[in-house]
């Protein structure tokens, strides 16, 4: 545009000489249209320009002052650390896009969207997309947006459909990816979060990141929009989205094939900001390694209740990766044992006894390591409200008596015989 | 712009007809540039205009559609009365701009906006505000989103300091102001968020709803922006702002003052949406009248904890305005009672008896009545890790053994003399 206006300008000088009588009131009058114009042009938008480092100092200009303050504040040890994760995200609707900002605006590395969708003026009722950004792909309106609000993160946009043969590949290979951190083991990713609003859609990330090995997020809003939902899942460590799947799903049912009939889900901009909040939050206490990440927690809106559970895998999970999972950690769980056993060895020689025995007062440590036992003894009880869809492992009487961590993969084969033969029914 | 471009274009076709020798390949160019700027002005965004209804309408182009269908879904029974509704938002930091931006993307009917201060970078760690609002004000930065988002709401905008004289009077005035809905009781508007950062606000807040008896909802976030709150106020029947104030207060810091020593709050945007979140969540549930509008809900995030508790007022409240609210509430007391036991005696007759007494599902209601007394009774015993900063009423006793409901204004003068004789200690 400016430039533009510049050769305008000169053109018109041009033409005020070539002219025999020059000066031209005409010529003047558009002189001074061009100027305002160019003034228009100077005050649009302003980028801030990248920074190199996260700096603290509390000025005005200092977009990660607040944040480093976490820091000086004793909740996070290394803020900056954000900068070297990288962090995918499924589905950039009302949860997802929410949470991309989120992770934006903190200062994440690296942020990896997915979504094959177009903006539409019915998503106007969540935060994020504007009006103006209707008729874009949701991945590339998001990306003007995010990159805008900070351009130290690395942006990727994958406009697919990850439950195509296709777009599956590309997501896999964009997971493994590892050229943002060469040395990170794994994935090229630290975190996938599933925003999707289907159950498709869900299986296809499970499948992915039980391929992978990969920690997961999975978030979800209810259809009549007053509740949502949370989860971490660690490959072979918690239940996948496999090992205890909802009995009932509707087949083949998006939001585009509820539209056709005239029906949609209803949404609300508190109940998807609040599950993104949530779900980000646990994102950063996971990375940045502080607080307690939640494996499952609910919200229920209309009475501002928030359920909590833990999920273990299941033996009889229909999902193959999810069984080789489970076996890797069966397996590594002796050197586990032995590494918890080193490090609780250290912390007691290093605390010799209370550091203050006496103290004027009358402060004293209570021992709840025996509360601790008890706590993950009775994880897999579940909190009022609550039923087992499926039958618990006690009750497949063919099982091995020791449990799975004796199995063997012919003991696998055998259970999907089993589970296989129990669906046939 | 495009006016601009127009009037360019007539005085450039008016120099053509003034020279000597035309066609002029100046002037061709000329019209060539301005045609080229005319499009690309054309293609800046386009603002929806306004809709005179909120339809249920499942097309991508209605933006209430996913609201609406909380109707369909049985969770509101009328949504499109959000359109009578005022809102007034006070403190448009990272709380409350999230807050109005959830309010105007369910299509309130009124938002008023109060804050002084200016857009920085230092806050791009929060939602809403873009770095190309650095340096407009508060005020004027989220009005200008805020009505391309949605122009069916009716914003307007306050820049000034309700902790000063001339402030606090432009915030009574317009709180007062009933234009927008002539035949609404009390005061202009509906409900009062109060989103500010610190003590003395809060106060200020609380001395304006407490003169109009006008219900509110106070939320704040921890400096170590790991933990927030949100709390109902209704004036006369829960405890004011006053009724339990803080025992430590910072004496006149507030985010300025820490900011001259180089120190400032720590502040996330996830913490902060969730509070948001939580806080419109509540104030829908309390306009549109569904679920349970929680008294007091906080938010630890370290922990995924959400306490809730109960407060009524204080007796000895050091607010001469909550004192009469109280008094007033107490007054109304055998109105509400009888009003109260003639629904009770309306939804008994509708339903004599069970509607299926006997069922082959062998389902029974279970008759929870008095469960309900007793956890009204308890309303007042603390949760867990809570304790009261302050003595209950029962410890005061030169009270009126039969309560506040008995005492006169020479009452009230004599508790207040108490009080001060008290802090004067």
């Amino acid at each position: 545009m400016e430039v533009e206006l510049k050769e305008m300008l000169d053109e018109l000088e041009s033409l005020k000489g070539s002219l025999p009588d020059p000066p031209n009131a005409s010529i003047d009058k558009l002189q001074l249209h061009i100027k305002r114009l160019t003034d228009l042009a100077k005050s649009a938008p302003v980028r801030r320009s990248k920074l190199k480092d996260m700096s603290a100092e509390v000025v005005d200009s200092n977009p990660y002052s607040r944040l480093m303050a976490l820091q000086r504040m004793g909740i996070v040890e290394n803020y900056e650390r954000i900068r070297e994760y990288s962090v995918a995200i499924v589905g950039i609707g009302g949860v997802g896009s929410v949470a991309a900002e989120m992770l934006t605006r903190c200062g994440i590395g690296r942020l990896l969207l997915y979504d094959y969708d177009k903006v539409e003026l019915a998503n106007m009722n969540r935060l994020f997309f504007r009006p103006e950004q209707v008729g874009m792909t949701k991945t590339d309106a998001a990306v003007q947006t995010l990159q805008d609000i900070n351009p130290d993160v690395v942006l990727e946009s994958y406009t697919l459909n990850i439950t195509t043969v296709q777009g599956f590949e590309t997501f896999m290979s964009s997971l493994r990816n590892k050229t943002f951190r060469l040395e990170k083991e794994g994935s090229g990713v630290d975190l996938v979060l599933s925003c999707v609003d289907n159950y498709e859609a869900r299986m296809v990330v499970n499948q992915a990141c039980n391929e992978l090995n990969q920690t997961w997020m999975e978030s979800g809003v209810s259809e009549d929009a007053v509740s949502g939902h949370i989860q971490l899942l660690i490959p072979g460590e918690t239940a996948c989205f496999a090992c205890a799947p909802p009995l009932v799903v509707a087949s083949g049912v998006d939001e585009r094939t509820l539209k056709r009939e005239g029906v949609c889900a209803a949404s609300l901009p508190t109940t998807m900001g609040v599950v993104a909040g949530l779900l980000v939050q646990n994102t950063l206490k996971f990375l940045l390694k502080f607080g307690h990440v939640s494996p499952y927690l609910g919200y229920n809106s209309l009475k501002d209740y928030f359920p909590t559970m833990e999920m273990r895998p299941n033996p009889q999970c229909s999902n193959g990766a999810c069984l080789e999972r489970q076996k890797e950690y069966l397996l590594a769980k002796p050197a586990r044992d032995a590494a918890k056993a080193k490090m609780e060895a250290e912390t007691l020689s290093a605390a010799e006894g209370p550091l203050h025995a006496d103290n004027e007062w009358n402060i004293s440590v209570v021992d709840n390591s025996e509360i601790d036992v008890k706590a993950a003894a009775s994880s897999d009880t579940l909190p009022v409200g609550l039923t087992r869809e499926l039958p618990s492992a006690d009750e497949y009487p063919k099982l091995p008596a020791t449990g799975p961590a004796d199995m063997s993969v012919d003991d696998l084969e055998e259970l999907k015989k089993q589970l296989e033969a129990l669906n046939a029914d």
